[in-house]
């Protein structure tokens, strides 16, 4: 038998205790051997769980309990996550997890850790919620170059963008429904400013090309300026609008950005509608695969969470299992965001000469008149050249969000 | 450096090799070893390749070179791939292979022969091309039960019904341009028949439910009898028309069949176009998670052979690495497919009172007119069920395709 800790009995952690309680007979059939939760760290008493009589205060109780060997933290925060996390496995005892703000800040140091000790440090969870994609990209990408990675990595964001393209509703009436329905959080700036999705598309760039980029150093642009002309200009022009993580390198450095993005409905990412998620990765040999599910919810993160558990499990005693390796990036590894240009589309406040306006900048580009506005996709710009167009067009631009 | 061996130097025999050498150095970074091909078998010579000088005909070449370790199999067919797969798990090598035929017919007994031997069987390139689909199902689904796997899986039949859907072309017509452009074989048969979708789907059903079925004893009905008007009939319900690879449990048992489905576009894998595959799984804590790629090709498919290799590399030496494990099906794990009830979607010539006999028999379900037809979408009804259904219409029925 195999006794787990949890740190942080809130939505993932009870969900994580669920998992493997009702689902302990597939689990014992893969495995072969029976997981059992022995300890749950909370601040609070659940005298109403099953898991109640397992709840302790004192972090001590798990980190010097010689039975425990795997802890799965899923406190949310980078504090004291990453302070249990490190002293974990300082300890010898592997962790898991789904925080991906710990993932994203401190990743490269606790996969260090973990392999110094002889542990692992898996955190399958933090993208995509139960949507498998860390293992696969260590392991079934193994054999290939990562090109690309794009990503709807954030629920709420998506639901309330699929809300307002199909429904026409206002960006400020979608979110108030999603807040009511429990979708978004009284306050969503950490997913509609984009902030959840730079955590996580860092990571899958790290995991891509072997630099950690600093979330709050990389490019990110939220959904809060998108509206409802946005989104019947995407329509008019047969795409979806999506936030969009994306990395690549750039002239050999790594390019992490979060941004609106209108995509072409041909892309598989346009179809990823609600609170799903999807990500695309582009590799030189498999060319472009998806990976779609529920990004977050209870019972599919819970059921990353205890695939991590699994995984230690399996390979327990066993030297130099795989592992993801990434080190933390330094200024130079940033790709130049000036350097990198993406098509947009442009919308100005429409006027009885716009069209001839644009066509002297943009020339035969494809336009579209939407409501009052005349909208126009340009070829690719860095953001300097974009801003110049636009300028040198000489109407009201109202709006600029890049293409995929 | 680990010592590979190629059986077959086809389209994924060469393409392997080619992603071992021109991935070389990826492949070295994520592993800290290097790999080789050090033999090629094939009843043919090379000799403009730049693997030309490792081709032997002789299979004992191979099977006593102690330095080889690996031995990746993608000859295709049962015999002699099956034999030297068994001579070589035999003498201590690890096997990796793109050849559902064998994995179909012989999975269960080759994967015991691994254990028995303490190598490895691996065959993530036999279902879905380059798509991580069977180690993601048995390591990162590990803690879900399966409640079922619907995929679309053959790439040639998938292009067929696209172009059918999209151009309105008839079947006759789209097969030989696939045929032209190299997306169909000569003979078609064992793609539009059904036949290479059955043994994938009874591959996965394996991995979902521990029973490998006889892909020759699965109900398997092809696409040769889809016509443009049954595209267009699909069109007006807001569907779309796929070979579809189905398992689920009835009653406990195993059910897995291949049929042509019609799908509403709001199921993700309505937009799964062209030569590209989608699996979808749904699995009980995870929900519906779908893996989607190139299904089929040369880079794409060796791209999964190699991430095999990789896999075996990376945990040569340990005992006990998690592998796949499914038994041979008796007769009492075939599920009843009589008591398998799907809905319906079925063609009648149309006539004056057609709609009021179709009200007769379906109540208020939703029907279209479609050209010279009537077509009508039922409950869930059993073969016996909807065969009866059909007939006390008193229409002459001209098509009948389930719905997923």
């Amino acid at each position: 038998m195999v006794n787990v800790a949890i740190l942080g009995f809130g939505v993932v952690g009870s969900g994580a205790a669920e998992v493997l309680t009702d689902n302990r007979r597939v689990i014992e059939k893969n495995l072969g051997k029976t997981v059992a939760v022995k300890r749950i760290l909370d601040l609070r008493d659940f005298p109403d769980s099953p898991f109640g009589a397992l709840v302790t205060h004192d972090f001590n109780d798990i980190l010097n309990d010689p039975e425990i060997s795997i802890v799965a933290e899923m406190m949310g925060g980078s504090h004291p996550a990453y302070d249990f996390t490190k002293a974990c496995l300082e300890a010898g005892k592997s962790v898991v997890t789904s925080n991906k703000e710990v993932v994203a800040n401190f990743g490269a140091e606790l996969l260090e850790l973990a392999a110094k000790n002889g542990v692992r440090y898996l955190f399958e969870a933090s993208v995509g919620g139960g949507i498998p994609i860390i293992r696969p990209m260590v392991n079934d990408l193994a054999s290939n170059e990562i090109i690309s990675v794009n990503g709807i990595l954030n629920g709420t964001t998506n639901y309330i963008l699929t809300k307002m393209l199909d429904e026409g509703a206002s960006y400020e009436d979608v979110l108030k429904d999603a807040q009511a329905k429990g979708y978004a959080e009284r306050n969503p700036a950490a997913d509609v400013e984009g902030l959840d999705a730079a955590r996580k598309i860092v990571i899958l760039a790290a995991l891509s090309f072997g630099k950690l980029l600093n979330p709050n150093k990389i490019y990110c642009e939220g959904i809060t300026k998108i509206s409802s002309e946005d989104a019947e200009t995407a329509k008019a022009f047969g795409c979806s609008v999506k936030l969009i993580g994306h990395t690549e390198l750039v002239d050999g450095k790594v390019l992490a950005m979060v941004s609106p993005r209108m995509i072409p409905c041909s892309n598989p990412l346009a179809g990823v509608s609600d609170v799903f998620n999807g990500i695309l990765v582009d590799a030189n040999m498999l060319g472009e695969c998806m990976f779609y599910g529920k990004g977050a919810g209870k019972p599919p993160t819970a059921s990353a969470v205890v695939a991590d558990i699994i995984d230690i499990v399996a390979h327990m005693g066993q030297d130099g299992v795989r592992a993801p390796k990434f080190e933390v990036a330094t200024d130079a590894d940033y790709a130049d965001f000036g350097a990198y240009a993406t098509k947009r589309c442009f919308s100005f406040a429409n006027t009885v000469d716009a069209a001839d306006k644009i066509h002297k900048v943009f020339g035969d580009a494809l336009t579209a008149v939407v409501g009052e506005r005349i909208a126009v996709i340009s070829e690719a710009l860095t953001e300097k050249d974009a801003a110049e167009a636009a300028a040198k067009v000489g109407l009201a631009l109202v709006s600029s969000i890049r293409m995929l």
